[in-house]
Protein backbone atom coordinates (compact mmCIF):
# COMPACT_ATOMS: atom_id res chain seq x y z
CA UNK A 1 0.00 0.00 0.00
CA UNK A 2 1.43 3.73 -0.89
CA UNK A 3 0.32 6.01 1.87
CA UNK A 4 0.54 9.51 2.07
CA UNK A 5 3.63 9.54 3.67
CA UNK A 6 5.45 7.63 0.86
CA UNK A 7 3.54 9.80 -1.80
CA UNK A 8 4.83 13.10 -0.35
CA UNK A 9 8.18 11.79 -0.04
CA UNK A 10 8.13 10.41 -3.59
CA UNK A 11 7.16 14.42 -4.58
CA UNK A 12 10.12 15.87 -2.35
CA UNK A 13 12.77 13.05 -3.82
CA UNK A 14 11.89 13.43 -7.10
CA UNK A 15 12.32 17.53 -6.78
CA UNK A 16 15.29 16.93 -4.91
CA UNK A 17 16.67 15.24 -7.89
CA UNK A 18 16.17 17.83 -10.48
CA UNK A 19 17.95 20.55 -8.21
CA UNK A 20 20.76 18.28 -7.74
CA UNK A 21 20.99 17.42 -11.59
CA UNK A 22 20.82 21.20 -12.14
CA UNK A 23 23.36 22.06 -9.95
CA UNK A 24 25.82 19.70 -10.92
CA UNK A 25 25.11 20.48 -14.66
CA UNK A 26 25.98 24.12 -13.56
CA UNK A 27 22.98 24.83 -15.30
CA UNK A 28 20.67 28.00 -13.81
CA UNK A 29 17.69 27.70 -16.33
CA UNK A 30 17.51 23.05 -15.43
CA UNK A 31 17.54 24.18 -11.73
CA UNK A 32 14.91 26.85 -11.75
CA UNK A 33 12.79 24.56 -13.55
CA UNK A 34 11.73 22.78 -10.09
CA UNK A 35 10.38 26.11 -9.04
CA UNK A 36 6.94 27.68 -9.72
CA UNK A 37 6.82 30.97 -11.31
CA UNK A 38 5.92 32.98 -8.47
CA UNK A 39 8.26 30.94 -6.09
CA UNK A 40 9.99 32.56 -2.80
CA UNK A 41 13.86 31.85 -2.24
CA UNK A 42 15.40 32.51 0.51
CA UNK A 43 19.08 31.70 0.50
CA UNK A 44 22.12 31.70 3.16
CA UNK A 45 23.16 34.79 3.03
CA UNK A 46 19.19 35.84 4.00
CA UNK A 47 18.82 37.20 0.99
CA UNK A 48 15.06 36.77 -0.22
CA UNK A 49 14.22 36.39 -4.00
CA UNK A 50 11.01 36.26 -5.70
CA UNK A 51 10.51 34.04 -8.68
CA UNK A 52 11.72 31.38 -11.20
CA UNK A 53 13.31 33.97 -13.53
CA UNK A 54 15.00 35.37 -10.60
CA UNK A 55 15.87 32.24 -9.24
CA UNK A 56 17.29 30.46 -12.64
CA UNK A 57 19.34 33.61 -13.16
CA UNK A 58 21.14 33.97 -9.30
CA UNK A 59 22.22 30.00 -9.94
CA UNK A 60 22.91 30.79 -13.13
CA UNK A 61 25.21 33.39 -12.13
CA UNK A 62 26.89 31.76 -8.82
CA UNK A 63 27.66 28.17 -11.34
CA UNK A 64 29.35 30.82 -13.55
CA UNK A 65 31.83 32.07 -10.12
CA UNK A 66 31.96 30.94 -6.60
CA UNK A 67 30.13 27.52 -7.32
CA UNK A 68 32.23 26.71 -10.38
CA UNK A 69 32.43 23.19 -10.74
CA UNK A 70 31.09 22.63 -7.38
CA UNK A 71 29.05 19.12 -6.66
CA UNK A 72 25.92 18.77 -4.56
CA UNK A 73 24.17 16.19 -3.00
CA UNK A 74 20.62 16.50 -1.86
CA UNK A 75 19.45 14.25 0.75
CA UNK A 76 15.29 13.99 2.06
CA UNK A 77 15.07 14.25 6.23
CA UNK A 78 10.99 14.59 6.06
CA UNK A 79 7.89 15.36 3.81
CA UNK A 80 4.69 15.05 4.76
CA UNK A 81 1.09 16.70 3.26
CA UNK A 82 -0.18 19.62 4.40
CA UNK A 83 -3.66 19.04 2.38
CA UNK A 84 -3.91 17.46 -0.80
CA UNK A 85 -1.71 19.28 -2.75
CA UNK A 86 0.70 20.86 -0.43
CA UNK A 87 3.75 19.12 0.82
CA UNK A 88 6.36 20.26 3.23
CA UNK A 89 9.80 19.22 3.14
CA UNK A 90 13.16 19.47 4.70
CA UNK A 91 16.45 18.36 2.96
CA UNK A 92 20.23 17.99 3.59
CA UNK A 93 22.89 18.85 0.83
CA UNK A 94 26.28 18.15 0.71
CA UNK A 95 28.35 20.57 -1.01
CA UNK A 96 31.65 20.55 -2.47
CA UNK A 97 33.34 23.46 -3.82
CA UNK A 98 36.75 23.44 -5.98
CA UNK A 99 37.53 27.72 -5.41
CA UNK A 100 35.81 30.49 -4.03
CA UNK A 101 35.06 31.84 -0.74
CA UNK A 102 33.37 28.96 -0.08
CA UNK A 103 35.59 26.48 -1.47
CA UNK A 104 35.88 23.03 0.49
CA UNK A 105 33.06 20.60 2.01
CA UNK A 106 30.15 22.26 3.44
CA UNK A 107 26.11 21.43 4.53
CA UNK A 108 22.74 22.73 4.43
CA UNK A 109 19.32 22.28 5.83
CA UNK A 110 16.66 23.24 3.48
CA UNK A 111 12.57 23.89 3.69
CA UNK A 112 10.70 23.35 0.84
CA UNK A 113 6.96 23.96 0.15
CA UNK A 114 5.50 21.62 -3.10
CA UNK A 115 2.76 22.20 -4.45
CA UNK A 116 0.76 20.34 -7.35
CA UNK A 117 0.11 22.63 -10.10
CA UNK A 118 -0.79 21.80 -13.97
CA UNK A 119 2.08 19.88 -15.33
CA UNK A 120 2.99 18.48 -11.92
CA UNK A 121 4.49 19.59 -8.73
CA UNK A 122 6.79 22.22 -8.06
CA UNK A 123 8.63 24.09 -5.48
CA UNK A 124 6.40 27.39 -4.34
CA UNK A 125 8.73 28.08 -1.33
CA UNK A 126 12.68 27.24 -0.57
CA UNK A 127 15.13 28.26 2.16
CA UNK A 128 18.28 27.07 2.69
CA UNK A 129 20.64 27.66 6.36
CA UNK A 130 24.67 26.52 6.21
CA UNK A 131 24.88 24.34 8.97
CA UNK A 132 27.10 25.84 11.55
CA UNK A 133 30.27 24.27 12.78
CA UNK A 134 29.49 22.20 16.22
CA UNK A 135 31.14 24.69 19.00
CA UNK B 1 -13.67 43.91 -0.22
CA UNK B 2 -10.98 41.87 1.81
CA UNK B 3 -9.06 40.05 -1.24
CA UNK B 4 -7.81 36.34 -0.48
CA UNK B 5 -3.96 38.37 0.15
CA UNK B 6 -5.04 40.75 2.24
CA UNK B 7 -6.15 38.02 4.42
CA UNK B 8 -3.37 36.18 4.63
CA UNK B 9 -1.52 39.13 5.66
CA UNK B 10 -3.40 39.18 8.18
CA UNK B 11 -3.16 35.82 9.06
CA UNK B 12 0.82 36.13 9.29
CA UNK B 13 0.92 39.60 11.56
CA UNK B 14 -1.43 38.04 13.73
CA UNK B 15 0.87 34.83 14.24
CA UNK B 16 3.98 36.84 13.99
CA UNK B 17 2.58 38.91 17.05
CA UNK B 18 2.67 36.06 18.73
CA UNK B 19 6.07 35.17 18.29
CA UNK B 20 6.90 38.77 19.16
CA UNK B 21 5.25 38.26 22.60
CA UNK B 22 6.20 35.37 23.14
CA UNK B 23 9.78 36.53 22.63
CA UNK B 24 10.09 39.59 24.58
CA UNK B 25 8.24 37.94 27.42
CA UNK B 26 10.80 35.44 27.40
CA UNK B 27 8.24 32.91 27.64
CA UNK B 28 9.09 29.87 25.86
CA UNK B 29 5.42 28.71 26.38
CA UNK B 30 4.01 31.46 24.76
CA UNK B 31 6.37 31.43 21.81
CA UNK B 32 5.43 27.65 21.16
CA UNK B 33 1.75 28.08 21.32
CA UNK B 34 2.19 30.16 17.89
CA UNK B 35 3.30 26.36 16.35
CA UNK B 36 1.59 23.15 15.38
CA UNK B 37 1.79 20.34 17.52
CA UNK B 38 4.03 18.78 15.01
CA UNK B 39 5.85 22.07 13.59
CA UNK B 40 9.24 21.95 11.98
CA UNK B 41 11.34 24.52 12.95
CA UNK B 42 15.12 25.20 11.12
CA UNK B 43 17.06 27.97 13.26
CA UNK B 44 19.85 30.19 12.29
CA UNK B 45 23.13 26.98 12.59
CA UNK B 46 21.00 24.99 10.43
CA UNK B 47 19.71 22.47 13.26
CA UNK B 48 16.53 21.14 12.64
CA UNK B 49 14.00 20.58 15.50
CA UNK B 50 10.15 18.91 15.46
CA UNK B 51 7.16 19.66 17.23
CA UNK B 52 5.87 22.26 19.41
CA UNK B 53 7.33 20.83 23.14
CA UNK B 54 11.00 21.51 21.39
CA UNK B 55 10.30 24.20 19.77
CA UNK B 56 8.90 26.08 23.36
CA UNK B 57 11.49 24.19 25.13
CA UNK B 58 14.48 25.25 22.86
CA UNK B 59 13.39 28.93 23.00
CA UNK B 60 12.86 28.61 27.13
CA UNK B 61 16.71 27.83 27.12
CA UNK B 62 18.14 30.81 24.70
CA UNK B 63 15.51 33.15 26.64
CA UNK B 64 17.18 32.29 29.86
CA UNK B 65 20.70 31.90 28.47
CA UNK B 66 22.28 34.07 24.97
CA UNK B 67 19.60 36.01 24.13
CA UNK B 68 18.33 37.24 27.89
CA UNK B 69 16.42 40.22 27.70
CA UNK B 70 16.65 40.62 24.20
CA UNK B 71 14.02 42.20 22.38
CA UNK B 72 12.58 40.95 19.10
CA UNK B 73 10.46 42.68 16.03
CA UNK B 74 8.95 41.16 13.58
CA UNK B 75 7.91 42.41 10.03
CA UNK B 76 5.65 41.01 7.69
CA UNK B 77 7.88 41.16 4.19
CA UNK B 78 5.08 38.97 1.85
CA UNK B 79 2.06 36.38 2.51
CA UNK B 80 0.11 34.27 -0.31
CA UNK B 81 -1.93 31.73 0.27
CA UNK B 82 -1.13 28.57 -1.87
CA UNK B 83 -4.36 26.83 -0.67
CA UNK B 84 -7.53 27.52 1.50
CA UNK B 85 -5.77 26.40 4.41
CA UNK B 86 -2.06 27.17 3.86
CA UNK B 87 -0.52 30.32 3.94
CA UNK B 88 3.91 30.94 3.10
CA UNK B 89 4.43 34.06 4.58
CA UNK B 90 8.04 35.60 4.81
CA UNK B 91 9.33 37.88 7.59
CA UNK B 92 12.29 39.77 8.38
CA UNK B 93 12.74 40.05 12.47
CA UNK B 94 15.28 42.83 14.09
CA UNK B 95 16.74 41.52 17.45
CA UNK B 96 18.74 43.28 20.14
CA UNK B 97 20.43 41.30 22.32
CA UNK B 98 22.58 43.10 25.41
CA UNK B 99 24.75 40.10 25.75
CA UNK B 100 26.14 36.70 24.78
CA UNK B 101 28.06 35.41 21.75
CA UNK B 102 25.03 37.26 19.72
CA UNK B 103 24.97 40.59 21.51
CA UNK B 104 24.29 43.72 19.80
CA UNK B 105 21.40 44.25 16.38
CA UNK B 106 20.91 41.75 14.24
CA UNK B 107 18.64 40.86 11.43
CA UNK B 108 17.04 37.64 9.87
CA UNK B 109 14.92 36.46 7.56
CA UNK B 110 12.17 33.66 8.07
CA UNK B 111 10.04 31.62 5.83
CA UNK B 112 6.71 30.89 7.57
CA UNK B 113 4.46 27.69 6.70
CA UNK B 114 0.88 28.53 8.32
CA UNK B 115 -2.04 26.00 8.28
CA UNK B 116 -5.77 26.28 9.72
CA UNK B 117 -6.16 23.86 11.98
CA UNK B 118 -9.01 23.46 14.26
CA UNK B 119 -8.71 26.40 17.00
CA UNK B 120 -7.46 28.75 14.27
CA UNK B 121 -4.24 29.53 12.38
CA UNK B 122 -0.86 27.88 13.40
CA UNK B 123 2.55 27.89 12.36
CA UNK B 124 3.40 24.47 10.81
CA UNK B 125 7.28 25.19 9.53
CA UNK B 126 9.66 27.87 10.51
CA UNK B 127 13.28 28.68 9.15
CA UNK B 128 15.20 31.45 10.17
CA UNK B 129 18.59 32.93 8.67
CA UNK B 130 20.38 35.71 9.72
CA UNK B 131 21.26 38.45 7.34
CA UNK B 132 24.60 38.44 6.48
CA UNK B 133 26.47 41.83 6.63
CA UNK B 134 26.88 43.34 3.26
CA UNK B 135 30.00 42.71 2.14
Amino acid sequence: MTTLNDRSEKVARDLLKQLEDGWNAGDGEAFGKAFTEDADFVAIRGDYHHGRGAIAKGHEGIFNSIYKDSRASYGLLQARALTDGVVLAHARSDLSAPSGPLAGEHSSVSTLVLVHEEGGWKISGFHNTLVAPTQ
